[in-house]
């Protein structure tokens, strides 16, 4: 059974270029993803498709109208199961890599973008199972967070990547940083690579690599360890 | 004077469509922001313009070259003064709203994107002066990353969003998450709006807003307040 995202989105063509490169697009070609991109305004209201509309209370910036996004998603919901309908939000749960993990052993996923000042609440208290972040910043809308959260997820899908190894040696997979990396030439510009690297001897380059995620963890990035 | 970002990268039609849509259009065609995608590969070695090599020291995954990544940037660095030139990784500074805010105020901007298993460490140290990380997870390429970080900074620079006072409401500028929001109708499906949003009495209304700022940020993240 194949993974499925479902993206609900004001500018569908604002992420179109993600999903049909690389390796979200490799996936879907190998029938082990598929991803729809479902634009939000064919549920707009009226003649206008109005999908939008000043807040309540006052203030600038404009917020999703519920009703458009209801039947956007109570459609999908009538086609299938749904495991996780995330939200992206700055207000969210920030996103990391053990959640990745976890949606990555899902298998329907909604994925409903922000846009504007966001959506009005009563989406979020009554739909929404999921609410995430991907960092503490402002994006002009949910779309590329939706991109970000795909990739992340759709990558460690087995088969998805060539080399099955190559996820587990990840930053955070470990809780470290990745240790430094160098390839030829071994000299360059009078840059020389850490004679280590070139001795062949695997166990000491591992304890090396292993010694340098850990200082390199401790000096970035202290929180990791606690 | 324009914000000029130079975006260097091994796939640069993974990132077409967020620069050809929304605000990051917009920006452009109101000549606010340059943005320039260069495709790596066109500094590649040789006839068959490698870009990538194996890791010295062994392991999975390839390893971007220094050479090319060098050809490039010097060649940028000839034509006009760089203020920052960006790398992303899992493993850099993380990315936030103060980090955005900050490089707003630049003119211009080269972004690097790793891709595979990250660029030669001999680059890291020689070339790049911003590390960031979006987050705490990994993506098959810093492209998506490089849109992240392009939209954030774009939004901020004045004229680019019709409404000055809208990002400066947003979370995290005043180290606070939004306030729930709410648009019409006041009864949707039996949910209604909060009383208070709808009374008309804007210092009451702001004192809300202010007081379930700090409910959310102090429930959600008690960190944000430290």
């Amino acid at each position: 059974m194949s993974f499925r995202i479902d993206i609900i989105s004001l500018l569908p063509t604002l992420i179109e270029s993600p999903f049909n490169a690389s390796i979200l697009k490799r996936a879907q070609q190998k029938d082990l993803v598929e991803i729809n991109i479902h634009d939000l305004r064919e549920y707009g209201q009226g003649k206008h498709k109005q999908v939008d509309d000043y807040a309540f209370g006052g203030g600038a910036g404009m917020v999703m109208l519920a009703q458009p996004i209801f039947e956007c998603i109570e459609k999908l919901k009538k086609e299938r199961v749904y495991d996780a309908i995330v939200y992206t939000t700055p207000d969210g749960a920030r996103f990391n890599q053990k959640m990745a993990n976890k949606l990555s052993l899902l298998n329907n996923v909604i994925i409903l973008c922000g846009h504007y000042k966001g959506i009005d609440q009563r989406v979020r208290e009554s739909l929404i199972t999921h609410e995430i972040s991907i960092g503490d910043y402002v994006l002009s809308g949910g779309e590329i967070a939706a991109a970000v959260i795909s990739d992340a997820i759709v990558r460690l899908i087995p088969g998805v990547l060539n080399d099955g190894s190559s996820a587990l040696t990840d930053s955070f997979q470990d809780d470290l940083l990745a240790p430094p990396i160098y390839t030829r030439p071994a000299n360059f510009k009078g840059m020389k690579v850490p004679e280590i690297l070139l001795s062949g001897d695997s166990k000491r380059i591992d304890e090396w690599r292993n010694e340098q995620a850990i200082e390199i963890t401790r000096s970035r990035r202290p929180d990791l360890f606690s």
